[in-house]
């Protein structure tokens, strides 16, 4: 249950909202929001009935929440969220928002000629790994801080905003200043440290699902998020772990349209990823938009063969070009 | 290697070949086919030189085959295949087939009556279960062969081809009589016995894609009927078995670019199955067209709650429509 | 619920029990078995009130099952099953039972060898492929009739009983004189028209878990089997599908001791096929015993790499007799 | 390849191998050794020929390796790594270490009394949680800090040395002085900023494996932390995830043969996460020590149903006891 208080609630009523939560033997979790306080009762392993709460002081209304996500569910905020970021607007009725760029960032001026092409083809936001997260210590681990000022030239000269992944809490400052959406991967969809310093950033973050995440795990690693006061969270498909050794993940285009009953929040899929192969980011782009996608991640560059990193999966610009042309015409499919 | 025969080859000349093959240490494989008589040359281990076979008496041309499966391949056969069912073509370039129907066959008048009405929704074919798979012993297995004569009666009422799942070689010859395309279904992909019976029967297959089959080994049951004699397959996605809960399978779309890139043969995808959920089966369909899909294969009732079997995942008449306008805009997407 | 008839039931007696099953709208379900007949009521969602069948003329009693396998579980029958075949008992408190023997059948001669090295290394029965079911319809399809002949003699010469694979219904007979044991394939394991024709054979059957069936589709597939009248069923687990790339299969060990408790059948596991690799089938093999399997199925000759077919992971005589020795350590292990 | 310096390598003559390594167009990665250094070679696509290397001064040898994990494997040390915590020994040709405790750390008066009596029951190292991993941020978080401090008294009282996991990085050195194993959980396998941080410390840390790890990617892992300089390394398996819902997680004992083959790295098996159910931890605990294990994981407790988290899979004090029987008859298995 959420219990809502009154924008005029004292510090002592909402004191004593928790006492009774606590004296019902539940666990009172303050959820502090940008529009409203409210406070969560936890702990329950039934239905709590509203009944003590809904009439103390200072209480504006109790929620029945059935999952076990909370915040993130449609249950707690029924209209869509959407997250604002410089001019683009992602998530609700908005135009799907293509984000796409290179795998890492190059070299100064590679970057900046992908950032350019990238926005003449359609692209609304830029994406770049400045620190990569790589299965062998041997590997390239990205430019670091130094592609930090690269990406901030990004936004400077072409006004693209910037998402880029964070792998490490220390960083958290330092990339809050030169991106716009911090990203967190696959592997650290569970790393709770990393996603509790994140909480406490003023910026939206891209949640990618997990190689192993159940839709519950998910959902639940974005309420970390959300119970910790950010609630600007973008939700990212890019594929699971399964059997199917035909592309590099599965893409698991089946949870998108469950998402979107479920939460309010909005989510985009990573074809690139999710797939593996050049030859079909296409093909993969347009299926999660025609199923209810809000966005698109794409690892796209002006000779992919060349990529620092995962070249097998980046597309060329007029691919991309050919994906925004789609996001056109898909962007007429009736409402579901 | 697959050797292909004149078509004035004489059976003196084949056998020739066929001794060469052996001769190299191969085994000879006659692919009997309706154009052309080819031998496939199967049991290497690394690729065959052809120079001992190419100017033997009788011998058209030799085709290096790189995959396990050759028939199926667009090595053998460039050019897409094109499944001609009555006035419906599906496969190719023709606009993909809306086939859909209740999972099982019901009463007459039940059956007569969806039939109809998916007719006027927009469906091509019509696909219902006189035969059904049931994981309990004790659960309905469908009206057999009394259901076999309703199905008789909407192809002839209502000109719809018919699809239905065959379960038994011994059926194989009484459901020919009554239906138009035979169905493999997922727990029969590798039944053996089942594609030797059936690549002897000059109807159409649709082979369902197994719960946890690779897609090797799919395109190598694909290749039994094709090595027996039956050219006539459509290959059908119908979701994987993962750790995802979500949904009742995970829809593999990522293999449907891939089949197109690899195979002649036509593709459908089965969303129903794929997500299990009547929900979500409409943006499940949008998703499978928009990759590729060359047909969809939908639950549909008029009443969807009183399915005999499979009422979850049926939609209604409605959404059906609403499927069959999808296809429409998405036919306008560009080929990829 | 089970319905368990009285041993003098007059047929007029049993009717009318089903006949008030009908009555309470559900659906009986005779189940003819050696020692008792029975009346399965089925079609129910939630439990079955007995009182009303409870005190029926004929009714010896009335057995409440809350899983959807029933035949199979221990609520039926507490006690486990043995099967017996020739001087060997499987099952229950018999020491665990070594069944070894090539992949395929081979020569009449090197098959013999095998059988006699088998026996010598500790093995009471012998297994052999005389149909095998290939992903590739150009791959060695195995011996067939031929080799049931070789498997007679191995019978008759060494005492050894025979398990087989029997992968068509047309084969049933011919397998059922010369094997002792006639085994479903993971690939066959739904396929429900050759339960139906196993179920009516007076043989064991020995069933291998499909490589993506779930315990309770493994336990109803089993069901196919004692409903249709055989209740002599071993069940065998092979590994499942996973995206686990360093063996095979992935052998689910986990399985054994919960279908020990679920269920009174026998479980037998396949090292081999489990791991797929030469070098640690006898670590598996060690691990399956010590979680409860009732016998091991191992692929075994006297120059694996000479094998017709899975060479890889076909163990020598040496680590076969290892096997056996560790069986006997193993023994002693107290019960769980 | 690896190039190991000699003992007596001046800093100049390590530098000049670098710089050589440089020229051929690879990457060096110097690995400091408790032992010896070395200079790992990497950025190499096929083989390195050493012979521009192998005889410059300073250089003792230089070592092939063939896989992508280079310092964990057999190829760059033969023989057992066998890690020394106060008086255990784990690893090698030692007897198999039991390591039990319950889930989380409770009230100081309850983890000493578990603690005494799991040392009683046999276990020779004590396992608890102070900072506790949960999927919702509303679940019990482990007591933290005030939980090391109860753990210091479990080493000093009973002296049992002490695993517990760190979930941040700005834990380790709070960790570092009170446990004596820091174990990373499957969540943070890849968590690569936490192993670097690990890798700078001198305790033994136990690497648990992704749920959907796969051993390339596991072993890569363990390559972070002996790259980083800890080479005191002990790896556990705690089940995969897969499609099998009868047990929590799919315990995947076939990789454990594989891991003694690949790595000189200890490997234990947590039979509590691999099955999540109190009654058959022991079946598969003596599966794991059966295929090759060299230590378990065992949550247990004297109360299980009291415990404060994975009350399910936690065992009582007589079901640890036998555990420890069978680890002493399992003693007794020849080699492999």
């Amino acid at each position: 249950m959420l219990v809502i208080l009154r924008s005029d609630c004292t510090a002592a009523a909402a004191a004593a909202v928790e006492d009774m939560i606590r004296s019902l033997g539940y666990r009172p979790v303050p959820v502090p929001g940008a529009n409203r306080t409210a406070i969560c009762v936890t702990g329950n392993k039934a239905a709590v009935d509203g009944a003590a709460l809904r009439h103390l002081p200072g209480v504006l209304e109790c929620i029945a929440v059935t999952r076990p996500y909370k915040l993130v569910s449609r249950e707690v905020q029924p209209e869509d969220s959407v997250i604002t970021v410089a001019d683009v607007r992602l998530g609700g009725d908005a135009a799907a928002v293509l984000i796409a760029g290179p795998c890492s960032v190059e070299t100064e001026a590679r970057t900046l000629r992908i950032a350019e092409a990238a926005r003449t083809a359609g692209a609304r936001m830029f994406r770049a790994g400045a620190f990569k997260p790589r299965t062998s210590p041997y590997d390239f681990q990205g430019l670091g801080h130094e592609a930090l000022h690269t990406l901030s030239r990004v936004r400077e000269e072409f006004g693209l905003p910037v998402v880029s992944e964070v792998l490490d809490k220390d960083h958290v400052a330092a990339m809050a200043e030169h991106v716009d959406v911090l990203q967190v991967g696959a592997r650290n969809m569970q790393n709770f440290a990393l996603l509790r310093a994140l909480a406490g950033v003023r910026k939206p973050v891209l949640l990618k699902r997990g190689a192993s995440a159940t839709l519950t795990e998910w959902l639940m690693a974005a309420e970390y998020l959300l119970a910790g006061g950010n609630d600007q969270v973008i939700l990212c498909e890019r594929g699971i772990r399964t059997f199917a050794d035909h592309s590099r993940n599965t893409l698991d285009l089946n949870v998108v349209p469950l998402v979107r009953q479920l939460s309010h929040l909005p989510v985009v899929v990573d074809p690139s990823h999710g797939v593996g192969a050049r030859d079909r980011v296409r093909a993969m782009a347009r299926a999660a938009i025609a199923c209810g996608a809000q966005g698109l991640l794409v690892e796209a560059h002006f000779d992919p063969s060349s990529s620092y990193t995962d070249a097998d999966q980046t597309v060329d610009l007029a691919t991309l070009q050919g994906i925004a042309r789609d996001l056109a015409l898909l962007g007429k499919l009736e409402p579901l």
